[in-house]
């Protein structure tokens, strides 16, 4: 039986020129037609907000196009059928994929070949961790733990330290003995890095005087790093990079511009040449073929306490883009979700 | 037999303020005093100009440290033993190593202990291919394309496509199968690379629509990149990398000002990863133990005609910083020597 039900849609008003700038959304509300045969009604219960939301806004070379100006904003969530009319997708079912900055999304043949897959039941952990430490983010984590190929004694550096993919990195970094230094916004948020997540270190980048803290708490240099920020900070991560340095590539929200000359200029990149270091630039949506063993992972250690990981739960679809601004603003502690409905099973 | 020996000696002056300024270096004239046992002198035949050159001279972390203030200039030479008291270094033998800029130096235990070697009698190739295409910069060529690992339709660019490192790269990446486009400044010397060298393209980055020309250059991207330029070239080449370009920084000449505000800002790095790109920085003198294998490669294919290169060879030591200027500018094909004395076998 189909009832009809109201979609609130967030559609993509213009390209953001700015990273500063609101998100550029517009929330409209929209019938929701009858289902055809072949198609379900998911529901987003929970959706990620994450610094490639402003990549998908912007007209930047990535491995999506960027959202059409008028287009529903991109969006990974988990969601549930509560309308259905086939078979592999019943009602009450949980999915995880690209629902949309949106309330219902209309699945059938075509969004079943995208990344959108029917999750087990019950759920194997909270959407809020299926999203994050369990989910791309903390898998990104891994992965970018892997590249800074980290041996004992090692100085790592991870940038956005308290993170979504920071906060996971630098703690699986610990557990292959690497000195850990961490670079956050905000005395509390380096507390909480260092005193919480057991980082070595961690630099308060608001300080004044962020530079010179910084190269004291490297003392030794840097072996490898962690790259979320880019922009100002990589270019200082660059000035103390170690003979054969690693640099993994995660995220640069410094400069998730469209518009270069709004990016940082770096100048240091000569740095790499002199010291024979490497950088590789990874988007973890190529890894697909990794997710469970790393999530298994992940998971075990989650189990025995020996990765603590936080989250934030913005309630509301109508707070999604004040959810992203608190990631460009470094307003906020590991994975910022929103509730955007409640579950029903 | 000892005579009194006059030794002209390039002293470092001052750290040079910007890549335009003329080396700050003194020729000054001083007396070469007796020999020692366990010394021998060593005249200085050809001498080779390097971007890195301006490097030594300059307050930037490398492999060696900087030269310091009233010193002598450092610079790789091929020399001739022309007195000596010790056996392993017989007058008329030649050495290939650090010679400086200046026309003697005596060599004992601890000059030995450097890269300071005796070279074969006779010499397996004049000494400005032994600074050259059979040298540190045709080795560095062929470790770079090494780095680009290159598949049959690559597209390869290659930055200083006229110097001595880019004129060799390219022409081994051709061997490989790659699309080879060339950046180079000036028409000539775009001609040079495309005619003589056999390049597919080659971009003046002196024209006001060299970004526009590179972009025809290159329709179906970028897939690896030999790097000897840096600056905005590099800047350029990283918007049109693909999914999974490898870079290698064998120079970035535009970026050896050690004050970072003289320097290009890079603001396309972000590119490295949305096209989730790898990029290398590498010095040659980190690869010893390859020298003699790639020499060899590299000798076969001079010797069967597969491998062109150029040298300009500048008379008189008195020109050494004016031949180095030659490089900042642009102004020369191939490989760049002086030649500071004549061979007296």
């Amino acid at each position: 039986m189909t009832t009809a039900r109201t979609n609130r849609v967030f559609r993509l008003r213009k390209r953001p020129e700015g990273l500063a700038e609101e998100a550029p959304l517009d929330l409209v509300r929209e019938e929701v037609g009858p289902l055809a045969d072949g198609q379900a009604l998911v529901r987003t219960l929970m959706l990620s907000v994450d610094p490639s939301s402003r990549v998908f806004m912007s007209d930047i070379r990535s491995d999506l196009p960027p959202v059409g100006i008028g287009e529903v904003m991109r969006g990974l969530g988990v969601g549930q059928v509560v309308d259905s009319r086939r078979a592999d997708l019943p009602v009450g079912a949980h999915v995880l994929g690209w629902t949309g900055w949106q309330d219902y999304r209309i699945a059938d043949d075509a969004v079943l070949e995208e990344p959108f897959a029917v999750l087990p039941d019950p759920l194997p952990a909270p959407p809020e961790d299926l999203l994050g430490v369990l989910g791309l983010t903390g898998i990104t984590a891994w992965l970018a733990v892997e590249i800074a190929d980290l041996r004992p004694g090692d100085t790592l550096v991870v940038s956005a330290a308290g993170g979504a993919v920071g906060s996971i990195a630098g703690q699986l970094a610990k557990e292959r003995g690497a000195r850990v230094v961490g670079v956050a916004g905000g005395a509390d948020k380096c507390r909480y890095v260092v005193e919480e997540l057991g980082f070595d270190a961690c630099v308060d980048r608001r300080a004044p005087d962020w530079r010179e803290r910084f190269d004291e708490a490297t003392p030794d240099g840097i072996d490898a790093d962690v790259e979320n920020a880019g922009g100002e900070i990589l270019d200082h991560v660059l000035t103390r990079i170690n003979v054969g340095a690693r640099l993994a590539l995660c995220g640069m929200i410094a400069d998730y511009s469209a518009d270069p000359a709004q990016r940082h200029g770096l100048r240091n990149l000569v740095e790499m040449l002199e010291q024979r270091a490497f950088a590789r630039g990874f988007l973890v949506t190529d890894h697909v073929d990794r997710y469970e063993e790393i999530t298994a992972q992940l998971a075990a250690r989650i189990a025995d306490g020996r990765l603590k990981h936080s989250r934030v739960v913005v309630d509301g679809l109508e707070n999604a883009p004040s959810a992203l601004e608190r990631i460009f603003r470094g307003d906020g502690r590991g994975k910022i979700v929103v509730r955007v409905a409640a579950d029903d099973s």
